[in-house]
């Protein structure tokens, strides 16, 4: 463990030192010896002119592995201001799916352009390659499969098999999984310990298994990463509508896409909006401009939506009047709503993520959901009827509270399951479905109940 | 594709269907060639007798690759209800890692004791390994790891380390990291590309990485979970604090994790205590009494906090009774802090989880977040000015409602990032720092802040 990340800080404070002089010599023997991991995070949080420095200073093979872990708006520049045959070289490198992850956070098309050629220049397959993936969309299985993958044809034997990995040693990304091949056509997988177990003569006709579990190239990346998960497969192999392999997905892109993905349900769950320069960007990297305009656009319109209630409670003015006591309670009824909602609508989009809830499912669950939000408000019913007792707010004023606690929690719960099925339904994504939405939703609606309840039971408004 | 997922409403319709008749046959015909993890999850869905009745007709490999998959709940019901015989059976197909995760589940000690009994009387060492591991506590390293792990010694050669791998054919969980031990002592480490790649007489103390990257067995998992994404490895090995080697953490391992973690981390955020019983239990599979038991603490917690805005008010009784006005922006006013808060405080924790943020970061953090929201607030603070203005609110409460907006969002902001703050000072879980309690937290000062404005700026109140 002593050479991971537990010396970034060390990396950071050394590094910021011997920047300030223009002597090169103590920034080698700074960088030396750590992960590229960690020199990307550190190279993040300095300067851009810094970053550079430190970034040209790399010899070829680590400045790669750095470009490629990068975060999107370092990359950038540093892409936008390295000349382009180091560029090229470093490229040249790395293999394709990196390649075209790197060149796709590009903005300009013409860079794009220009990265491509200078590569195509050096290894103008490689080049091709990235290209080809780069026809893919982005957040499929397409964008993220790699073409390093052990391929094998059905009549070798297990023995001249073994020798074929051995002239994969530099290139395969996994030897886990094998591959088997008529022409590009995928005919059917084994796994090393098959061939391990294997006696020499074997066919893999023999040893290889023919249902074969394949994904296709516009598969959404989250589902892609949910089938691993589901099924403990260590790499899924992509194969065209046509037959052809295209390529393999492995697990540890899986492990990436994860990270990235709870990233982005938990901007999606807290009403911001997941524009990749904030979600991928480490905490300090994105420009504060740029956090304002991730979070400005629901906060405007939940305050638009919020409104209702100004007009709500205005339409009871005569209500708040006449008790004004009544208005003690708005915060704390609508708080409480907005609480029960928000655990409903985490839970829901949750289990939909997770396919544990599907479409034919809604009734049961909204009657669930309902059901749990009555007993939830029951509780805390008694609980509040009893503290506004003791505080002497009086029966009726009492009963009123309590009696809204019950019907604003079944209420929040029933709207923070309705609206993540409705969405479904017309096919928004549920993740969409933000706490703070089912909150406000929840805020207009149950001050109407509120005050509805108020007046059947309070004398002072009849 | 086909014979994944896409079927499981079909098998559950089916099973449905067959259950009803007490004859074997169809049974077995309709379970044939899906998934254990599909037979899993339709199981979950099933009530116990016929969960149970499924369970019996499988064959021992696939019913113990089922039992692997199961949730908890339909875990501990089969454990308590199958013969011991047929259990030992089960658990002595599995990998200890396992087996120790399975009997972890039953919560009664005498019941695990009989389970691991009669693993014993039939492979008395397995029975050993999981004791070994259940010594060590749940959600470390220790717990997740295998000691089926390919281990070969220095004075190998590449072509009989090449032997090696062929006797841990059956066993070893992956191949693509070797580990060359003295004694039990871990000495290096070497990829099997490194492997293919040697020439057939070279000494693997000439081949292996002495560097070796460990974990030691309390590590959380969370963080084992965090290094592998970061540095990409495939599996990472455990050594004891004297060198011993006690097993590996495989990459498959860490994506279930991410996933556990992720559904942990939304119900913290959301205020749901993550108890094991709701956390890890399909939507459907935990019991309503349970899932109110999961929701109701934080509930109450928050409820009781809130309360706290019903003695602000009460405090302003007369402002209140004055300008009645000045109750109707009050959920506005509160649900916009509420929102940005919220926010904020996921943004926090987010970034806390991914360690962006450092403890010595926190002074920057918060004077970034009272900047953002100080932003955010003046562009919400401009439309409410003009909509107030429009609704003929008139200057002075426009006024007041405006810088209200303004000074709650900076206040939010500050709320939601100087809390999970001060929670990591205190070694408390800021996960724990939901966005509902930010929200409450805002509610009772927002609105001191919002009758103070209203003091100073309305004449009617002087």
């Amino acid at each position: 463990m002593e050479t991971l990340e537990k010396n970034t800080e060390r990396l950071e404070v050394g590094l910021k030192d011997v920047l300030r002089s223009p002597d090169d010599a103590p920034l080698i023997a700074v960088l030396d010896g750590y992960h590229p991991a960690d020199i990307a995070e550190v190279m993040e949080r300095l300067d851009d002119t810094d970053s550079i420095r430190v970034f040209r200073i790399l010899d070829l093979v680590r400045a790669a592995e750095v470009l490629d872990e990068l975060d999107s708006d370092t990359a950038r520049y540093l892409l936008d201001n390295e000349v382009p045959e180091r560029i090229a070289s470093l490229l040249d490198i790395l293999p394709a799916d990196d390649v075209a992850e790197i060149v796709s956070e590009v903005t300009s098309g013409e860079k794009q352009e220009e990265i491509l050629q200078g590569l195509a220049d050096r290894a103008p397959e490689d080049a091709q390659d990235v290209r080809e993936l780069l026809a893919f969309k982005p957040g499929t299985a397409g964008r993220l499969m790699t073409d390093r993958f052990v391929s094998l044809a059905p009549n070798q034997s297990a023995e001249s098999a073994f020798a074929t990995l051995r002239s994969f040693a530099d290139d395969a990304e996994t030897f886990n999984a094998l591959y088997v091949l008529e022409g590009e056509r995928l005919v059917g997988v084994l796994s090393l310990r098959d061939l391990l177990r294997a006696r020499p003569n074997q066919r893999l006709s023999e040893l290889m298994i023919r249902d074969i579990v394949s994904i296709p190239a516009d598969l959404d990346q989250e589902e892609v990463a949910r089938l691993v998960a589901k099924y403990d497969f260590t790499a899924l192999p992509v194969v065209l509508s046509d037959g052809t392999m295209a390529g393999i997905v492995t697990v540890d892109d899986v492990v990436d896409i994860l990270e990235q993905e709870q990233t982005e349900d938990i901007f999606k769950q807290s009403a911001i909006h997941a524009e990749p320069g904030v979600l991928n960007a480490p905490y300090f990297s994105a420009p504060i401009w740029r956090v304002v305009k991730s979070r400005v656009g629901w906060l405007i319109l939940l305050f638009v939506a919020e409104t209702a209630t100004s007009s709500v409670l205005q339409h009871f003015e005569d209500e708040l009047k006449r008790v004004v006591a009544l208005s003690f309670f708005i915060p704390l009824l609508i708080g409480t709503g907005g609480n029960a909602g928000s655990q409903t609508v985490s839970t829901i989009i949750r289990a939909m993520a997770l396919k544990e809830i599907r479409g034919r499912d809604a009734w049961r669950v909204l009657l669930r959901e309902a059901g749990t939000g009555l007993l939830l408000g029951l509780l805390l019913g008694v609980i509040a009827f009893v503290r506004s007792m003791i505080m002497g707010r009086g029966l009726p004023l009492s009963l009123v509270v309590s009696l809204t606690i019950v019907a604003v929690c079944a209420w929040a719960n029933t709207i923070g399951s309705l609206v993540p099925l409705l969405a479904t339904k017309l096919k928004i994504d549920p993740a969409l479905v933000s706490a703070p939405l089912i909150a406000t939703l929840v805020d207009a609606t149950g001050l109407i109940i509120y005050l509805n309840i108020a007046h059947m039971i309070l004398k002072e408004l009849h």
